[in-house]
């Protein structure tokens, strides 16, 4: 990653502070501060604030990915960038169960999630064919769930060990939604940039 | 990734919530709460709960691998394992400037920084043939100072705007890092699943 040469919101998605370093640069969205936010707890909003900024950056990453970019296959025991955009819902699905819901997910709950949950050969075989528009959706609706749910909560409760998983506290749970998506994050950048396709907009750079 | 056939450890770093499912599996460190930690302001001490668990699973993810490993470049346009390992050190560096110091890196910290900081060509070509012992070194002295550092501010300093860059503050500064590192993290898991390597212990999955 360079200072010259790279789009601003490109930069400022994977360094902001070399940005911040930047002489007259402009700093755009997303907000690049942690505090309390207006609608949750004090402690739930800086939380808030790394979730958008983690889904902000996933967005910025996938950016006007045809259904074959979002398809191809790096190699035989890889998984493609639409698979990784679907595992990042069905992992925060999840979530909603083990700390909104305090239940493990149902069989059924499981079986309907495991290729996207597992990754790997099943989810090869079963997660393409859709575009953007798709996975985006998918993302939107458990997003919007995960927002009302917290917004709904206080930090007592954050901080309260899980019922159905009691060595973790919810706080952790969703911190951990949010780097599960940045790691795959990282890894569509390294993929996106090798799809050598004019359209991807990214530098060839990791 | 899936639940069976992965080595606890191997599963806990990318999925906790699903290790907590398993019957009678035992929780291994790190720890999956955050909360207020003892030596630090509440909010800080959250924030450093991230820190390290962020860094427990980049050297989980790059243990025991030699400097050919740690040297190996999947393509002519990516970074080594052991290139990201120094990126992730001189940006924890980067934000003791920004954010303890309360100032830009200097100019000749830039240029010392230059090649992992930007990773690309001069870190393809400059960063290689140094053993796993010496990345882990500049990562453990740069924490340790990271460490130190939040140990000795409050919860009024985390969320203050920073001087150098006042579009950020500090809670996001050390956020970043540790985002950054997870990012990074999320390929080197995905280089060392190809290094086709019987030494590197996990799974061949991203």
């Amino acid at each position: 990653m360079r200072l010259r040469g790279v789009r601003p919101l490109t930069l400022v998605s994977w360094h902001p502070v070399l940005l911040a370093l930047l002489p007259d640069c402009p700093m755009p969205s997303p907000s690049y501060r942690l505090e309390p936010l207006p609608g949750y707890a004090p402690t739930i909003g800086r939380l808030v604030g790394i979730l958008l900024y983690a889904r902000h950056t996933t967005l910025t990453a996938v950016q006007g990915l045809s259904t074959a970019e979002l398809d191809h296959l790096q190699d035989g025991a890889g998984n493609s960038i639409g698979a990784l955009l679907a595992h990042i819902a069905v992992v925060e699905r999840s979530y909603h169960c083990l700390t909104f819901e305090e239940r493990r997910p149902s069989a059924p709950e499981l079986a309907a999630w495991e290729p996207a949950l597992t990754l790997g050969a099943e989810g090869r075989r079963l997660l393409r064919g859709k575009p953007l528009e798709h996975y985006v959706q998918e993302l939107s609706e458990a997003r919007r769930l995960t927002l009302e749910g917290l917004a709904a909560r206080d930090d007592a409760w954050l901080e309260r060990p899980l019922r159905p998983a009691p060595a973790m506290n919810a706080h952790f749970a969703w911190f951990h939604a949010a780097e599960d998506e940045i790691n795959h994050r990282g890894q569509m950048r390294w993929l996106r940039a090798r799809l050598g396709s004019a359209a991807t907009g990214l530098p060839r750079s990791d």
